[in-house]
């Protein structure tokens, strides 16, 4: 271990979409910040779906599986984490389950040695942009997942709970937590109705205690007022480098299973509080930058659009908006390098 | 520009190979040095073809034009620069052609604002290892390209002309020249017998003059014995960014067709001659530190397969020695980034 890089060589499974968007933004992100990556790649697009057309194709669960079965035959499955990203069908979801439960199964030994981080992409804002058998096939897999990173729909689909209030909030991750076991829980973007008060997001955390009790943190940071596609892989990438750091810092706790802190420790004082701090701080940062290109990029479009005298074509407008949204990452490293810490994390 | 990133938002298409060989490690180079990139996979296997045994599934000619559709219906074709690496057959060698034309033209009216660095990928020490129409197929497409990366065997495939000595070379760069009007060749790895010297390796270049004649350079770098894996592709996406950066430290060089640099330049003066010379510096030192790693990784295996008092089995040793010999590239980042220059150019 070194200054740069505070925490052991990492050999990590990305299985996620292509392109920009998906494991081309993961794959980098983690990279960049030391770890190995092998991507497998769910989907190969020209473009994400946020632009409303796209060409390319999509793995079948049987490649996804031939895949993996390349990697063991050729000794390549020594991985100390997986982070699984979108995956196109309920099909794919078991494949990868079924990788991730051969991953585990082989470290048993070994206490902490392997980790999944499951990003159980499903919807946002109450609908859902999967097949509708999806949510079903991650209820089947969850349960071996150490951290799960859910947005607000995402979770309220995974406990059945509909999350309104602090209260509900707490339920939903309550029940995550006793019915699947799953140790560790981010809620990515949680906006409640707060009246009055200045827009903000928050992101909520827990990792339970041996008895499956949520210790519950909160991070609140200042809304961007535009839509980033890229965000929650780069979120995911993230939350995986900078958890594996924190738990490096504390002795003794990358040997024990699941990474799970002892019960006397404090919701803020996780691990996971403290990963969550960093990488808040490097979104912030990366997605204020890209806002800046953003408005100068839409800015020239209006200009030449008028300079030409054109009406203004809609479905164009749609597509170099999304363009223009595109997270600015290869020219910010810095700011993933070196977050800035500015949001603590509080109890909830 | 900043001193992080000496040149300007660079957008890159790289059309390679999926996996840690290929994209993933072009892409990964690109990225970390300030280049924005969309990777068109045209092959995504669990490993690389080293290994002797691989699963996984190959691009059809149509999925990857289909996929290029995609990026234009979206805009999303506004690169700069094309990288095309490893292509699985004579038909995706014309798809990659077609779309390298197209973009090429898009930029008629713009000398300079779009270049196509083709690496020839076709087979090494007098072996092909791609199907027999693949060199027919390239001949018919590299007349488009800006810079190409043939090792000898391909550059002598290329040319038709054996290279046993300098008066060949020559002679086989001159013909890709004048024949093919290639404005810059890179041979990356040239090894003419001389007796009694050190084990040595060249990387010979050229950019050809107003009258298509040649301008050769070499620089000569000592040989690291070991089989490594990935350094085609590493090469090539270094060489992109660093004649790009070449050239823009070269007042009104970048707004010329193909970046050739005035008749009275010399040699050893080239853009391309500058940027070979940063590569091998980033590349020497990663090779240096994966040799060291691979070694320590094969000393660990043999004491592991002694203290069991196992067989030394034949297949496994080969897969072992592959993964160890993988270009350690992430926790090395810092050669990549500020090479420290060693080996210069020379006249040949």
């Amino acid at each position: 271990m070194s200054k740069d890089f505070p925490f052991p060589e990492t050999r990590v499974l990305a299985v996620a979409m292509g392109r920009y968007v998906g494991n081309t933004m993961a794959g980098f992100v983690m990279q960049s910040l030391g770890c190995e990556v092998a991507a497998l790649n769910t989907v190969q697009f020209s473009n994400h779906l946020g632009y409303g057309q796209a060409k390319g194709t999509r793995a079948t669960a049987k490649e996804i599986t031939d895949l993996y079965e390349g990697l063991k035959e050729s000794y390549l499955d020594d991985f100390d984490m997986i982070l699984s990203g979108y995956l196109p069908g309920a099909a794919s979801v078991e494949a990868v389950g079924s990788i991730a439960r051969d991953l585990k199964y082989k470290h048993t030994m070994k206490p902490g040695s392997f980790f999944w981080v499951l990003d159980p992409v499903m919807g946002d804002n109450g609908k859902l942009y999967v097949a509708e058998d999806v949510p079903t096939a991650y209820k089947g897999v969850i349960k071996d997942a150490d951290l799960i990173l859910p947005n607000q729909f995402e979770a309220e689909t995974l406990s059945g709970v509909k999350i309104v209030d602090m209260d509900t909030l707490k339920e939903a991750i309550t029940k995550l937590h006793e019915e699947y076991r799953i140790p560790h829980i981010l809620i990515t973007s949680i906006s409640l109705p707060s009246p009055g008060a200045e827009k903000s997001l928050s992101v909520i955390g827990s990792t339970m205690t041996s008895a499956a009790t949520p210790r519950i943190f909160g991070v609140k940071i200042p809304a961007i007022d535009c839509f980033f596609s890229g965000t929650g892989d780069m979120f995911a990438a993230l939350i995986l480098v900078r958890l594996r750091e924190a738990v490096f810092e504390i002795e003794g706790l990358s040997e024990i299973d699941a990474w799970r802190s002892e019960d006397d420790v404090a919701a803020t004082d996780l691990p996971l509080a403290r990963a969550t701090e960093k990488v808040l701080a490097s979104m912030h940062h990366v997605l204020t930058k890209t806002k800046e290109k953003r408005d100068e990029a839409m800015g020239k479009y209006h200009s030449r659009v008028k300079g030409r005298g054109e009406e203004d074509d809609e479905k164009k407008f749609h597509l170099v908006k999304s363009k223009a949204a595109e997270v600015a990452l290869v020219r910010n490293l810095e700011a993933l390098k070196n977050p800035d810490v500015k949001f603590r994390a509080e109890n909830v």
